[in-house]
């Protein structure tokens, strides 16, 4: 890909010959320097779409009301009415995002929601927000934005969140639901000695990271033993093998719930299929793929997926990438 | 327990005040120190059970045909009539097993067998080995003993060899066997510099190496298709999971028919579990627990079990301990 590789050229070229301190990147730069750092990341095993990366360039917003409504748009745009567009937003600097994704369910200390959120929900709970009333397993939780030492709290409007209820397909109704956008908001994106403290970036969800994790997890939401009940099986012995048919079961209702709603969703073995293929066209462009085997490898049965039999290095310091800041509480 | 600290302090000092050259440990010193290879095995799940491996000192042993009917005798004693019991024998110098594990079946040209032993069927075809007239899936392989460069082979006698046909509870016979002992062949023992070449040794399955991996791996039996028509599930998408479906039934399969057998075979949600009770016993003792994530984590459900969530170091040169050396070809 010809313009590919000339906004490599220049991107190089360009950075390298900048005074770090002074240097500013164009739109263009910036947009290059994105699409690598997620064709850096080692633990993403969608990196194959990574040309399609929409960069929104707001570094010239830092004010924390403006923040927010670009936030809404993010969510908009990359909804996109269910055909998801992977996007990252680049606001400008002194600006930080608490949660580590901007749809996040609360976690109560009695086992209510989730439980992965206990602390974040405590502390924008100590930050001022109030639990709704009629509190439920999916109360979806405030953005916090930091500016000068202060933080503040923003809700999601109802047509902010888009969430698809799961439903098997022969069991029916599960009361349980997902939201369709995970969007990392606590990583910064670092290139050229640069580092952009606050830029949310989305893509859309692999089946397993809702079926095999978020809902089925002992620390999450945990809801293998009563899918079983439902199911019918014989939860009393391991050897039943329960967890595992339970465990394939809420996958098949993740994937025809989403797949029934119009929202986009990709399954492991076809992702992981595509993951290969990508890493193959790395390997063409000269180019050695990073990539860390324990995140690659997808929590549903691994070995039948071409990632198990594969080995990978990663580099954590490449950059242009994304990294977990030091500062980051969640 | 007293009596294995005794048996290590002993081990410890008397390991420590010998010249590595003249040392020739005792009965008691190579007992504890291949219980403690196991131990240290960065790769093992099943390490909960290290304080009963039975060692048979056969170090007097190295003449081809001694070995073999040892060998044989290993067989016996290790099946047990299915409560079977993790069981090595450790041989004299200058001996060496070529097959990397006492029981493999043939794999084909054209595709029959196990593929992943192609290339040992055919050296051991080139040393002499004829197949039978009426090929299989399921045909056993000689052995191949090794000593001052002369390679004998050895056929099994129908008895040593139990197998246990594969039968799905609701589906039926699948027309597939596995047997009952992996016995590990081609790993050395070493400790106090000491190299014991030719010490095989067993446990018994965890389901999944079966299930999981010897049927169901595109480069092995790759019988999850056929076995997905037969349950009548949707094979023309991958979104019907089928292979994850058709995977937990493989794996049901395998411990319905070991069950009804009668022969121990283990699943992985109770193993991992017993291995994160070693895990805490071993830290309990002031022991670091060597380890190696990839190998510990099951192929099947992986998420779902305790090892998942946790961390592992491996130290490659620790001692006692069992390598694979570098000349062994499989
Ligand atoms: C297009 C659809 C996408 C899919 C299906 C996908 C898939 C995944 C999956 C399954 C993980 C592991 C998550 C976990 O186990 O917690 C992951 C991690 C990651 N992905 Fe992607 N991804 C996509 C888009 C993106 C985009 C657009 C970016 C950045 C521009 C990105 C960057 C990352 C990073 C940095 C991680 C590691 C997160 C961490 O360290 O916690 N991904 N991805
Ligand atoms: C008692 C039942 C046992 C169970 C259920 C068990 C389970 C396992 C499993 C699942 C693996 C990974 C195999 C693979 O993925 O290819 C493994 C590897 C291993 N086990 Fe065990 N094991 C048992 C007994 C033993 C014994 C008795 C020893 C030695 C005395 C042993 C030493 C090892 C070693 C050295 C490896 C690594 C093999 C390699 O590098 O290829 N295990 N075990």
């Amino acid at each position: 890909n010809t313009s590919e590789l000339a906004s490599h050229e220049l991107a190089s070229h360009e950075l390298a010959s900048h005074d770090r301190t002074t240097f500013n990147p164009t739109t263009e730069h910036l947009t290059f320097a994105a699409r690598v750092a997620w064709r850096n990341a080692a633990r993403c095993v969608g990196r194959g779409y990574w040309p399609a990366l929409a960069v929104r360039d707001l570094r010239h917003i830092s004010e924390p009301q403006q923040v927010f409504r670009e936030l809404q748009r993010h969510l908009r745009q990359a909804w996109n009415g269910g055909r998801i567009r992977s996007t990252i937003s680049v606001f400008g600097p002194g600006v930080r995002i608490l949660n580590d994704q901007l749809i996040r369910y609360a976690g109560y200390p009695d086992g209510l929601g989730d439980p992965q959120n206990r602390r974040l929900t405590a502390e924008l709970t100590a930050l001022g927000w109030s639990p709704p009333v009629q509190r439920s397993d999916f109360d979806v939780l405030p953005v916090a934005i930091e500016t000068g030492g202060r933080t503040q709290l923003f809700e999601w409007q109802a047509d902010d969140v888009q969430e698809v209820a799961i439903v098997h397909p022969e069991v029916g109704d599960l009361g349980l639901r997902w939201h369709a956008l995970p969007v990392i908001s606590n990583m910064e994106l670092r290139f050229a000695g640069l580092t952009y403290a606050c830029a949310p970036f989305n893509g859309w969800y692999m089946e397993t990271e809702i079926g095999a994790r978020n809902l089925a997890d002992q620390g999450r939401y945990d809801r293998l033993p009563e899918l079983a009940q439902r199911l019918g099986l014989d939860t009393a012995r391991e050897r039943s093998l329960w967890r595992d048919r339970a465990l394939v079961e809420l996958n098949r209702a993740v994937l025809h719930s989403f797949d029934a709603a119009g929202v986009r969703l990709d399954d492991h073995h076809s992702l992981t299929r595509q993951f290969v293929a990508f890493e193959e066209r790395e390997r063409a462009a000269g180019r050695r793929v990073n990539g860390q085997w324990d995140w690659l490898i997808p929590p549903l049965s691994p070995a039948t997926t071409p990632v198990w039999a594969r080995s990978y290095r990663e580099d954590r310091e490449l950059t242009p990438g994304f990294f977990h800041s030091r500062r980051s509480a969640f």
